[in-house]
């Protein structure tokens, strides 16, 4: 099955807003099945969209058009598409019901949005007011969404998909499975999922870095394979897999960490709040998550963490003896069951040669239990450096919480008793 | 003078990498006075590829390519100009003897790159291996730029810029300048905007609010006319305006910081450690900014801050008497000059009738100055209320500094004389 992807909107032309339709349905489309000939973005004229959207249905399945369904001048997506069928314009009553309903009084002021051409149906769109239309043309079928990546996305998942697959019935079923991972290189998993591209020919594998953390993706028609093969990765490699709905790893320790009912406070020098502001993303952070001591400066990792002016004297903010005491200190100054303390050079600027930017030193523990210390090295910009900071601190987390080993090469360095 | 953008590559169309080459071309070729005609993703596809480059380069004046350069099966953009212009492909020594200068032994392996188009002209690689290829079509250029976005990039601003202004000898040299506002609503700017336009009618303007701060562009021919423009826009919204190099208000703060030689501490609730994240986003950030308390807890809020059980069981963590206390607490637990205090509703629970979602309460001042506060309602989902809340504190925090006023709406709360 065959797809073309039009993108409506000269903000799109002129760079000032980029196109994230394209991607998002693209993968989505991916994922049903269809494979993809060509996104384009046009601008706001009426004869340009419409000899598009005509040859595009020559050429393939399924066209989707997001954009320029709203009434105002500048919106054409709906009049090119009556023109290119010949059809005019009615009233929906469901549109306008649908209206009414969601936004009350106001309602009656977006009547424009329930006109709509002659032959289309529609699929109400449960976030914004433009409401999704289908027309059928030959074998194939044409979809206009509106262009607020908001909309176009939960009007595709909600009505747009079911109906792909009450039309197409054929639509070639394509599962997928994610497996994630922290601390495992891409070059450790790539032999073994040669294994199993030889055991399950039918299936197809993607490994994918990022800052640290590793996504398999294992797709295929047959569910049961897919099973199969994901439990030997993941038996295989177990105490490196972390359990996540959306993938990320701060949404991992989140559900981790209410899970097994314990608090978590942090300390983070070089991450600068990342991690803080990565786990605050999610709501109801604070069931678990109590805060972070952002000591960006040696004086507030001396005054509100208790770490020693010998110590910072002696071996700098990025060693392993202050982030022992930076973790010390969350221990005493707040109540939280772990504790978890990061310092590193993010540079551009503040390298040397025995610390170079990118070093970071990492210390994590359980109150009561061991802690572990342990150093890395990141690589890259700033950017980069922070980045993987935060997630190889999160992936320590993870593993020593939900495993009870620490995976990180760093030893054990004091144990609390209480 | 009319462009195409063609990217190529089945990534793309996969949706697994974004285009973000299109969206840097058409801001650079629209201030360069290239309008977009279309923008498309096609996939590594020989034939596709040039049917739709022979296509482009009959409708406009420019078509510039991305993607598909290197040397591998996949690349075809290459082969399919050299059967468009029915040529073959010749070494091109230029090319070779630069790799070789900059890869040295490795260059050789790279020869590849240096198998161009007859015809072609070369725009040496600054920073990769692939290099810009230049076609002459009538009155059309084709420009080959590889998919990479580093090297799309740096090759566009280092060799094509030049080269499109040597071509087209006319070319209209189009202006911009952008000024850049906190605690301003558009409907605000928009009569002055609305008066500029009747008087420099050359000239247009364009708003566009970002989470509660507010960027005004002037463009136009005439440098002349858009610095007189700006000077009556800034006039009038003098203690609005901030200056940032790339216009976000973390980088006004960093520059106006290290101006006033003045240290910063923060208190984050609300927004999670997202402020001070932003802030040290910017290498050299430790100059200034001494820290962040991420205050996620009452705990925290008492044990590090010192705000008191009592005010809290009385008002709520999110109250003015709270970030008061955090304020204070900053002053006596760290050496900063400045501090900022902020807590707030983040959602999606917690809201109530008279502290509803998006509820946030500010605290700001110097040491031995005024100190201030004031309360705001944010909207939105909780990625909104956080980025907006951090935009809100760090442009109150600016305008206090900068002009010594506190533009919002808050009142002076307590004075400290030192």
């Amino acid at each position: 099955m065959r797809c073309a992807l039009i993108a409506i909107g000269n903000e799109l032309l002129s760079g000032r807003v980029v196109n994230t339709n394209g991607a998002f349905l693209a993968k989505e489309l991916d994922q049903l099945g269809f494979s993809g000939t060509q996104h384009s973005a046009l601008p706001d004229e009426e004869k340009i969209v419409q000899k598009a959207v005509q040859e595009a249905l020559e050429q393939v399945d399924l066209v989707i058009v997001t954009g320029g369904l709203g009434s105002t001048l500048d919106d054409v997506t709906k009049q090119a598409v009556a023109h290119l069928f010949d059809v005019s314009f009615q009233y929906n009553a469901e549109v306008k019901e649908d209206l009414v309903k969601r936004y009350g009084e106001r309602g009656r002021l977006l009547e424009g949005y329930s006109l709509v051409p002659e032959g289309a149906q529609v699929l109400l769109n449960p976030v914004g007011a433009a409401p999704g239309l289908v027309f059928h043309r030959g074998n194939a079928l044409l979809i206009l969404l509106p262009g607020v990546p908001h909309e176009a996305q939960e009007l595709f998942k909600q009505r747009v998909v079911p109906y792909l697959h009450r039309h197409f019935g054929t639509l070639a079923k394509q599962f997928q499975e994610a497996v994630f991972f922290c601390k495992l290189s891409e070059n450790v998993v790539d032999p073994l999922l040669r294994e199993l591209s030889r055991e399950f020919p039918q299936l197809s594998f993607g490994i994918y870095p990022f800052h640290a953390t590793l996504r398999v993706e294992i797709k295929g028609r047959d569910q049961r394979e897919i099973f199969l093969a994901k439990q030997r990765l993941v038996a295989r490699f177990s105490l490196h897999v972390y359990e996540s709905v959306d993938g990320t790893i701060e949404r991992a320790i989140h559900q981790l960490f209410i899970d097994q009912k314990k608090t978590l406070a942090i300390a983070e020098s070089c991450t600068g709040g990342k991690i803080a502001e990565r786990l605050t993303s999610i709501g109801g952070a604070s069931t678990y998550f109590l805060g972070s001591i952002v000591c960006y400066s040696d004086a507030m990792k001396q005054n509100i963490l208790g770490v020693s002016e010998a110590t910072l004297r002696a071996h700098g903010a990025v060693s392993r003896e202050v982030v022992q005491e930076m973790l010390k200190g969350l221990f005493e100054k707040t109540e939280a069951d772990v504790a978890l303390a990061i310092s590193g050079i993010a540079g551009p600027t503040g390298g040397s040669p025995s610390k170079p930017i990118g070093t970071i030193w990492l210390a994590f523990g359980e109150r009561g239990g061991k802690s572990y210390s342990a150093t890395f090295q990141a690589f890259g910009d700033r950017y980069n450096i922070i980045f993987w900071g935060a997630n190889v601190a999160l992936g320590a987390l993870y593993c020593a919480v939900a495993y009870g080993k620490n995976l990180f090469s760093g030893e054990a360095l004091y144990t609390q008793t209480t």
